[in-house]
């Protein structure tokens, strides 16, 4: 049971974001512009690194929530998310993206970390500041999103099917689903069945 | 020296959010938000939460920031801002204050840590599920705060004195007076001193 009297039936930061919508529109304007908004990586790479991060934090909502979005965005390449959750490090990314969720890694645990070598291997092997700032902003941005849900004792889905339909949502039509109720409703509705 | 190109002479989160103004948006609308919305807690205990969750990170300009600010809201009452800062469990803040401080330090090293003993002691002392809820989303995002500011290796004026200015403004105008490029200018006029 949540820690706070929250709608019933919605998992994880949904709850929380159907009862305080104000906070939820500036959320979901963060997630929209990191995940979805002008970048030099794809939406597929900034989910991945989302459910890279959601999973080191142990968030299970967020990790399979954002895990289901990047494989509605890799379409055929999808089982490379999987393989990162896996094994960032044998996994068949890219050497740049291997080198970005090194960074991210490292901002999850504790920004300090991160020095000028991990920088100059991610540009060597092709990131650009633009990439090296989105890395960064999305893996802090997760480490609060992660701690949202896990700190207000949310409850999550367990099977990674619950997640298809949401992933394909949140990919396809974004963040600002959710303002419109759409991911609510659908939250719901699969709430009414279990 | 900053990992990625940044303007010259901006602190702390203030480079990066003027180099990614479409990120800065939505993160100045949280702040704003959660500093400063609606709350059962005051702007000057939540400036105080996020002070102290940013000292528990370990982000000096973070906490310098938001310590001016909480300062400024809280006028002859401010030096519970530094008593806070310097040991929470001695400081002469109130009991629900204390116990929602617990909380955001649970928060601040893995959102699962927070307990029902923890929700119970916050809700014997007064707290609402509002204040609770506020506390934990205000931990979590200067967790990102934190990381953003850190993981991209700004830097960060040591004198607490470089903070008055800003933090009275950020009490007093808020957080939208970044997109009104009034916090740039005046960081900017400062580092042309330096």
């Amino acid at each position: 049971m949540a820690h706070i009297k929250l709608p019933g039936g919605l998992p994880g930061i949904i709850g929380p974001m159907a009862a305080y919508p104000e906070a939820a529109k500036p959320l979901n304007g963060l997630a929209e512009v990191i995940l979805r908004g002008p970048s030099s990586l794809t939406p597929g790479e900034r989910e991945t690194i989302a459910a890279y991060v959601s999973r080191g934090n142990e968030c299970h909502f967020c990790c399979q929530s954002h895990a289901a979005a990047a494989r509605a965005h890799l379409g055929p390449e999808k089982s490379i998310v999987d393989a990162v959750l896996a094994d960032a490090s044998t996994a068949p990314a890219s050497p740049k993206m291997k080198a970005l969720l090194a960074i991210a890694d490292k901002v999850r645990r504790d920004g300090r970390l991160v020095q000028a070598a991990d920088i100059d291997r991610a540009r060597a092997e092709g990131a650009d500041d633009r990439a090296i700032h989105d890395t960064v902003l999305i893996a802090a941005a997760f480490c609060m999103f992660n701690r949202y849900v896990e700190g207000l004792g949310t409850w999550a889905p367990q099977d990674p099917d619950d997640y298809v339909e949401s992933g394909e949502r949140l990919a396809h039509q974004g963040y600002a689903a959710f303002d419109a109720g759409e991911i609510r409703d659908e939250w719901r509705a699969g709430a009414n069945g279990r």
